[in-house]
């Protein structure tokens, strides 16, 4: 069987780049989802053009083959994991930015490019595309269309469903469609823009995106603010929001999350305080609010960095690249959760009663300004399943928490295959019923990223 | 079959307000939109609750009677207006504010609360619901979303979508559902909530509405600026984006405008320029982004007006209440293209060409900073057929342009039944088909809001 329909890929797709070597499969079947077990997929193939994916698909539909699209594979919810049976269909090698319309303020994309690759181009006319996701270096904008991705200047210019205007879409039978407009608003028929964003490769594959683009801010401030508590940090996200200012980032950082950035970096954060607010406010009011902050964070009793003081951009630097720190003796899983944003400091007094009692180790970093946060729970691999199995208590108990304040089990990572046992506990049956049927009107066959994203039963 | 159905509810819906008295079906079988032949709905009712809501839906499809969800009927594209055979389910008295939250920096609300009641409530606690269609006085929330509302500003704000974070929906069948999350940012499943947003009632009946609020901006400022022509207004806008200026409100008005204005307020604009420019900036930065405005737009030329001047604001709510100059000698059809910002000079220019050569009148605003075009046509009623025909020759000419230049056939109004007939120029037909499918998900029988929306042959 297998033998077979990789016969008939190569016969059938000729010009179309593959490998199935063993190394390739095993690098192409797996993300930096917290997945055990891999599996290697048939084949990787690598499209070239929007005919490409159309007849790759079409190849998949007429042998029941299923499809799980990739783009650099730097989904943390196991979206591009291969399974069982499976081709991974690459969408790297179409990485063109084919249109940059300065003054229509878009840019209309390949879906294999790379997001900081794409800012790079618009940063020559003044203009950015906002979403940044802490991969924005290395993750592609389809990738980051598929899994609606979130980053850190969100709190001010929304998540990447904000900045798409129109999709190019190749559907499970190879018929190519385009939703959406290229202007800044539409209203026509129902919005499949936003259907799309976030389907995670399961309604149909990403082929050419049109994104809005935003002014580069003419002036950038960021402020760094010490707290002795986290509570005095999360009083700092309200008390930002009841001075009206509204910043571009605001991330906020456990003492566990300090003591990993020194370890990591040689610097003595932890010393100063056991909670960091990091802010950035933008524009030509940047400024005027940063005078703002500096003064509702100061009366907290935060102490906070000076004006002019270079210290609070290379701490977002840090940030930015935080999450890199995989330590391999050790089972480490982050999560994803939101909560509304004054129920910060309880979930998070919560979450880490919640290691105590498990025995986990825990690290949290939320973007505060969305109540977005990432805790991360590690247990030592030495344990063996024991560990692994607190792990899984905290885990789950971090999340029913979660839902129980009101809050999503993930706030921009996507479900993938890892979340996929929670969902049930958000969405009721009802709603997870609409989305089967909404699956079966655009790939009826199923041959799209089975078995993620949504509960297929 | 009528006297049947009509003896049916009122024995099935006992201590459901409904309501069949001849002008009461006229009021509520039509709304704003320029619909020539009325048909007078069976019956109204009036929910008070989510569960009359169901038991109407319940019924409804039992007898497979159609309903017409409505909010206040402003509508302007036949969404509301009655079909044969219907009945009207008004929501405007479902409309309790049930929730604000200032720290979550949201509002839960019922369909039929009144946007500016909602603003009015959002403003004691420092916050606004930025959605602000220029009927905000008078339309509900509920229409709001059901129709992806825009308004002034949301060239910095965005649109309704951007502000709604979970919908309560029944469906056609009685079943009440819940989308979205309480949070700002989501992605679990597939995104339902942008899916009901803007369905006009085809999809679900929307019940309750979770928003999120913005903060008043701490300072506005209001420029209006004088030209001696579209073109150099339109290059105005264009410069306050290399400028880097994001506006919260850029409004562009033409000479036939300001002159409807002089007609009707007694004011001179039309003699001090032939086109408008009214700028608002806000927000922590809004007089140094006011000073670069002034400065670039008279560098174009623009006779400005001067800071703290209270004119340009008087200007704005002017404008705001454009709209309402209904004239009943004439036939009058306002549209609501959109085009990408670059080509607003020439595509105003084209419609002044068009209407010279269909001899029909035209004024034109834009909600320039998104593109939004708001085209009136017009001639007089005397003219009988002969005007109508030109007018619609005009129109029908005004869309095709819209859409070779890359723009929609509707900005923010809606599809509803009047712009059907273009739908299908903007859409390929398996984009078409793919929205009849998922209609057919949520609404199989058909009984929600036919013949609008979506084509459905
Ligand atoms: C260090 C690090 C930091 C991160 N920071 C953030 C962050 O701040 N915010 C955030 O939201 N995420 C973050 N992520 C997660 C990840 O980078 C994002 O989910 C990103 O959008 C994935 O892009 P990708 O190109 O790697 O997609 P992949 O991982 O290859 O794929 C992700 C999903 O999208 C589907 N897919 C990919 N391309 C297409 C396409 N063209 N058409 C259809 N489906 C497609 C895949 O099937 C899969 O389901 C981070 C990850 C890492 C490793
Ligand atoms: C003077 C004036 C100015 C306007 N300015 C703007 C503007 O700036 N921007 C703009 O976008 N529009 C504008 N409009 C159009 C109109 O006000 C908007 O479309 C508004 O959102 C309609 O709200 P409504 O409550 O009147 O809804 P209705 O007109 O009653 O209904 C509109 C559509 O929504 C459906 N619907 C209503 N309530 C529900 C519900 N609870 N559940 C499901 N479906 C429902 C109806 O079936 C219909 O299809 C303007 C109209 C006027 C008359």
């Amino acid at each position: 069987m297998t033998a077979d329909t990789l016969l008939d890929l190569s016969r059938s797709l000729t010009g179309i780049e593959m490998d199935t070597a063993p190394q390739t499969l095993a690098a192409y079947g797996s993300d930096q989802g917290p997945v055990l077990e891999y599996v290697n997929p048939l084949a990787v193939v690598w499209a070239r053009s929007v005919e490409q994916v159309q007849q790759i698909l079409r190849w998949a539909s007429r042998t029941g083959t299923t499809v799980v699209p990739r783009g650099a594979g730097t989904g943390v919810s196991g979206g591009a994991h291969a399974t069982a049976g499976c081709i991974v269909l690459s969408l790297e090698r179409m990485n063109r930015i084919l249109e940059i319309r300065p003054e229509d303020e878009l840019a209309i994309v390949e879906p294999g490019v790379i997001n900081a690759d794409l800012n790079a181009a618009a940063a020559e006319f003044g203009l950015m595309y906002a979403p940044d996701p802490a991969s924005y270096r290395v993750s592609t904008v389809g990738g980051n269309v598929a899994t609606n991705a979130g980053g850190l200047r969100c709190a001010k210019y929304g998540v990447t469903r904000d900045s798409v205007l129109s999709l190019d879409v190749v559907l499970a039978d190879g018929t190519l469609i385009s939703t959406g407009q290229e202007t800044f608003k539409g209203v026509a028929g129902y919005d499949l823009t936003s259907l799309f964003t976030g389907s995670e490769g399961t309604l149909g594959v990403v082929v050419g995106i049109t994104v809005r683009l935003r002014y580069l801010p003419v002036d950038v401030c960021t402020i760094a603010g010490f707290f002795p508590d986290i509570e005095s940090a999360a009083a700092g996200v309200l008390a930002v929001g009841r001075a009206r200012v509204q910043p571009a980032i605001m991330e906020l950082l456990d003492a566990e999350t300090m003591v990993a950035l020194d370890t990591a970096h040689g610097s003595n954060l932890r010393s100063r305080g056991a909670a960091l607010l990091l802010i950035q406010t933008d524009g030509y009011g940047a400024a005027a609010e940063a005078d703002v902050v500096r003064s509702v964070l100061g009366e907290l009793g935060g102490q906070i960095s000076l004006e002019g003081s270079e210290e609070a951009l290379q701490l977002v630097d840090l940030r930015r690249h935080s999450r890199g720190d995989a330590i391999h003796t050790e089972h480490r899983v982050g999560e994803d959760v939101a909560v509304p944003r004054s129920r910060l400091v309880s979930y998070i007094a919560e979450l880490n009663r919640m290691a105590r009692e498990h025995e986990v180790r825990l690290k949290v970093v939320a973007h505060a300004g969305d109540g977005n946060l990432h805790p991360t729970f590690w247990v030592d691999k030495t344990e063996g399943s024991a560990g692994l199995q607190r792990l899984d208590a905290a885990l789950d108990e971090s999340i029913a928490l979660a839902l129980a304040m009101g809050g999503t089990i993930t706030g921009e990572h996507g479900v993938g295959q890892f979340k996929l046992r929670w969902l049930a506990q958000e969405q009721q049956e009802q709603v997870l019923e609409l989305q089967r049927r909404i699956k079966a009107v655009f790939d009826p066959a199923g041959i799209l990223n089975p078995g993620k994203a949504i509960l297929t039963s």
